[in-house]
């Protein structure tokens, strides 16, 4: 077995960046019809191989003259010349215009042998043919339709009340844009506007710079696709980054291939690799936690290719991996290995791929790949290598900014003396921008952060109000409009879903409560009695009812708290900070009182009063599950999922904007859904609810 | 026939507005793939059906352990315990933690029945069977794989240097996110961090908002598909509308379906009309030329459906129509009739349907969507009505604000007292605007504006360094880096090849050199002699080869510039500004210093002197095509289009960049393909070319 290579010398990131600047992704160029053509890049100049328009073209509706036919006239002296027939749009001329005489021609017709310039009607009028009385034109230009061809009541002169100079109301062939000329150049993105142009050119096959096809190996014995059966009891968990990745590739302009599981057969994953190699112009895996897969990846790069770095100081990514592997056909791919855990792989992804991607599609980086915001909190790092820290963002800019402009001398950033009197530091038009720190595992990671802020090896501080620049996990990320912290509710999962891109997380109501002090939140949820004063404003307020949950029928008879006291029941609990778990231990505190106990002997007798889930249905999910029989929960939970509902109590629900956003418009359309109708609506159907 | 309907009250925008959200688009939502969801957006919310992750799933690489046998473990003091197996990432336990020992584990394994707690490998020790001599574990982590199984070299106790409280180093199952918990609200848009997470909880086919079906209906005679043969004998040219806005429909998130052109068959285009109102949420046609085709519409509309609204006051897109056509099935689709020209065609489509296809998509307005920039020059408006301007947009502020920041007061815009001393007025961050006004007929303009200004009906004049907001033709509009004006020359088109998103405008080298000091391009290309001096910097220059152009085997014996005054010869002439035609001229003034008369006897005497065409090659394709004797132009074009050349001289082409210009990056990679090799290079194979 190959040695493995350790991580001592970490290369410096501009060091991983130009290892992949080096590798050749670029594919050769196709050619696409013109409606699949829009998002791709020019492969070469495009001249125009026709005149636009072909033909000399009225641009009016009037009558085709030589206009030296018409030298003279005016309203007073009109010019009266022979009317010899008519020129429609989409039709050949079968009149010449001699001297002395006119055309009818409307819009877009193609200008008739010996015409030079067009009247425009409303400067004409019709002269009858013997006498009959037909009146000017002016203003009857819209019964045109059907007297094509010279019918019986053709006038026979028209009279000319202007002149015009040669060219006057005409655009000659290739006025527009001429046979020859440039019209697009290579490296043109082809956007609606391109497409029109290249339609009146009349092309219908573009030439386009290639998608580069990166193949994505999955690398982990332990991963299922999305789609298939999953056997947790094997610790199988559903493929995540292979996904994500596929996507990321899509939007920088590649074409992901997907390659299958090989499992834990390592001849399998090798031939993979080689065939990955053989077909893409990069192969990307991304961390397993399988030793023997990353020896397997190994052995790959050095019998058939080059390692080029091997480790990197930036954090999360240290593992990442940059070489080139030998094609059957004599030619290289690029291979990069990417860590394991979700946000770091789109972190790394993001950094230092999807440019490469981009280059080699032609694309430029997008406008909304990166934001300019301000830190929320001052913060402490200093960590002795490049941290791509994941971060939320707030835009709070939206409703006071329309106009996109600010005046304001804060912009500069940097220094904490920028402070506003009531809310974060920094240029208030600027987003919020907040860490998320949930350990690098969390695949919720990935839509509770937006992006990444890159934080020098050697900062020690990011001040509260400081400009930092983000970089989006995508250019599609939009930052949430409204923030919301605190308990975990299905009330407050059904008013989530009446507002426009929100983002909630469930973090209990001690932990909202304080976040909304610290001034990041716009709103905080609590569930029960809070114990200090914040200045907010309550939108909202409900009331749920919770107690103990136990199996359909109530195998053993539970009736109350006592019974997970004194009894051998095995429990599951929710988290210190959550409002379930706050009634618990007040009505814990209330019954040790009774007895003459404290809290601390009590909770000690209860099987399971340390085991906390996250979420407010877990519990009831393990009692259904057969593996507990009890768990805290609250009757809407256990009547929705079947399980006997055992009442302790009802608890106070309190929705609460920060003082200083309730004028927010977010915050007011979360306002709005609160009122009374708003409330019956939300609370209709949820079990023990009451408004 | 239907009698039709006048513009005489012409609805206000924000009326047109209000009509077509009034309008149902909205589809039924839909199912997708995993694999295709990226851009679309939740038709409802996702609620985690699964645990992640699905078991007590170990965080790091060590031993499973009872926290509690670990309790008063340190350096100093630590505990031993017996080591019963092994578990890996992807495999089922087979071994319990029963009290008194541990089992090694892998990060990502399944924690074994018993434990409670993983101890890092980095703090134990592992204490050989009998007597062997295997040393601690510390840093000798990677050598892990393959000892799957309990081989003979398995330690048989491991000691302890540190306790562990239950839970440390374990993901416990639902930690990221459980079952039950609110994953994603309805109205997500899907990109990749939020595919991820579907991806992580086993979702594999996703509820997404439908895509509003828009059909596309073609009424002009005289259209034809790109790609099929064009007469322009008939006045035929290619349909640019339904190409351009069945993109921009895809852009805003719609699925365009192009209806079969009628030609002139009315019946045929009422059929179609109703085919596509039965089959599209969403029905467009664009503006015709042909008067009848409006009067079909009409009938459709009135017969089976409602007229909301006929003409709005807005240039251009007077003639829009909004409506509604009833369907077979009972139900309704929206109709909104475009004007005919391509540039108002795709702002009106921007400005008023755009916004109501993306609301029914889901998707919000991109941020992209517009620009702030500052007007470049003074310009007078005060039109009675909203003005749709289309502008080009030239972005100068990629040099001097790398971090998008700017202290400078004059963003408030508006006045003209921001002038800087030498550019535009305004904040110099934001790009510079310039009205494009070509006639709207022109298709180039497409390309040579990024989007339309909205004025006001009562603004009468938009000052210089004016802040407005441009609406670009597309989010992916980028405005041009390098903005350069003046002759129309092959070896500048060869240039601009290898520039990154130049724009050139073909305006001719007077007009170039001239908006070249009114401060507007960085740069102008002028051939011949200029009249006047402009503070700017000589970039390159090179010397071209002019004269007069005959057909193969000069048939007429033309051997210079007295043959076309003093013979009949049909002539071609290229318009006055041009360096080729300032050449002309001079070499004409000179010809008529020689023979005592003026210039004007001689050009007087020339046939198709005043025949000017607009690009530099099109005199000669007039010659190649029969259609003239001789035309003005280079030795480098008749000789790559097969013709006789007859030289009239050489004249020297410039290129030139504004002073205050010439540090721009743009401007320096111009100059940088412009020095001595780089203009050996351009020049290479141009006929007549010199440096």
């Amino acid at each position: 077995m190959t040695e493995r290579k350790e991580f001592r010398d970490l290369a410096e990131p501009e060091a991983a960046r130009e290892a992949i600047a080096s590798l050749d992704l670029s594919p050769d160029p196709e050619s696409v019809p013109l409606n699949e053509a829009r998002g791709r890049v020019l492969a070469e100049r495009v001249d125009a191989a026709i005149d636009v328009p072909g033909f000399n073209r009225a641009s009016m509706d009037g009558y085709a003259v030589r206009a030296r036919d018409t030298f003279g006239a005016d309203e007073a002296d009109p010019v009266e010349l022979d009317l010899v027939g008519a020129v429609h749009a989409g039709a050949t001329p079968e009149v010449t215009v001699e001297p002395g005489t006119c055309a009818e021609v409307s819009t877009g017709a193609v200008m008739p042998d010996g015409a030079d310039a067009v009247v425009m009607v409303e400067r004409t009028d019709e002269r009858p043919a013997e006498g009959s009385e037909t009146g000017g034109n002016a203003g009857s230009d819209d019964d045109g339709a059907g007297d094509d061809g010279a019918g019986d009541d053709r006038p026979a002169r028209i009279a000319f009340r202007t002149s015009v100079a040669p060219g006057d109301h005409v655009m000659a062939a290739g006025a527009d844009i001429a046979a020859g000329a440039r019209a697009l150049g290579p490296g043109t993105r082809l956007t609606p506007r391109e497409i029109g142009l290249l339609s009146a050119l009349g092309v219908d096959e573009v030439p386009v710079r290639g998608r580069p096809t990166v193949g994505i190996v999955s690398t982990g014995d332990e991963l299922v696709r999305p789609g298939d059966d999953l056997d947790p009891s094997r610790g199988e968990i559903y493929d995540v980054n292979s996904t994500t990745i596929a996507a990321g590739v899509s939007e920088a302009g590649g074409e992901p291939v997907l390659y299958p599981h090989a499992g834990d057969d390592y001849a399998e994953m090798e031939r993979l690799l080689r065939e990955a190699a053989d077909e893409c112009d990069l192969v990307l895996s991304s961390g397993s936690t399988s030793a023997s897969a990353v020896d397997v990846i190994y052995r790959v790069i050095e019998e058939r290719g080059d390692l080029l770095l091997h480790g990197v100081a930036v954090k999360p990514g240290k593992p990442m991996l940059i070489g080139r592997l030998d094609r059957e056909d004599g030619g290289e791919s690029a291979y990069v290995g990417l860590p394991g855990y979700p946000v770091s792989a789109l972190t790394i992804f993001r950094t230092f791929v999807a440019p490469a991607v981009r280059e080699a599609a032609g694309l430029p980086e997008p406008r909304t790949a990166t934001v300019e915001g301000r830190m929320a909190l001052r913060e402490r790092y200093g960590e002795g290598r490049l941290r791509l820290m994941p971060v939320g963002l707030l835009d709070l800019g939206d409703d006071s900014a329309a106009d996109g402009e600010s005046a304001d001398g804060a912009a500069d950033g940097g220094s904490a003396d920028d402070a506003a009197a009531d809310g974060p530091a920094g240029d208030p038009d600027r987003p919020l921008v907040y860490p998320v720190d949930k350990g690098s595992g969390a695949t919720t990671s990935l839509v509770e952060a937006d992006g990444v802020v890159a934080v020098d090896p050697d900062t020690e501080y990011l001040e509260e109000g400081e400009s930092v620049t983000v970089q989006l996990f995508s250019p599609d990320v939009r930052p949430p409009t409204l923030l919301g912290v605190g308990e975990d509710d299905p009330a407050v999962n059904r008013l989530l879903d009446r507002l426009e891109n929100p983002r909630y997380l469930p973090v209990g109501s001690r932990e909202g409560y304080r976040r909304l002090r610290d001034g990041v939140p716009d709103v905080a949820v609590t569930a029960g009695p809070t114990d200090r004063d914040v200045d907010s404003v309550a939108l909202g307020e409900w009331d749920r009812e919770w107690g103990i949950v136990v199996p359909e029928g109530n195998p053993e008879g539970v009736e109350g708290l006592a019974d997970l006291v004194d009894r051998d029941l095995r429990f599951v609990n929710r988290p210190t900070g959550t409002g379930l778990r706050r009634g618990l231990d007040d009505a814990l505190e209330d019954l040790a009182a009774e007895r003459g106990d404290s809290r601390g002997d009590l909770t000690d007798r209860i099987d399971g009063y340390g085991l906390t889930l996250r979420a407010f249905e877990s519990p009831v999910r393990r009692v259904l599950a057969g593996e507990a029989d009890a768990g805290l929960g609250l009757r809407e939970t256990a009547e929705r999922l079947g399980c006997v509902f055992v009442p302790l109590g009802d608890q106070r629900v309190v929705v609460r904007a920060a003082t200083d956003r309730a004028d927010r418009e977010a915050v007011a359309s979360l306002a709005a859904e609160l009122d009374d109708d708003g409330i019956a609506d939300l609370l209709a159907e949820l079990a023990g609810y009451s408004a």
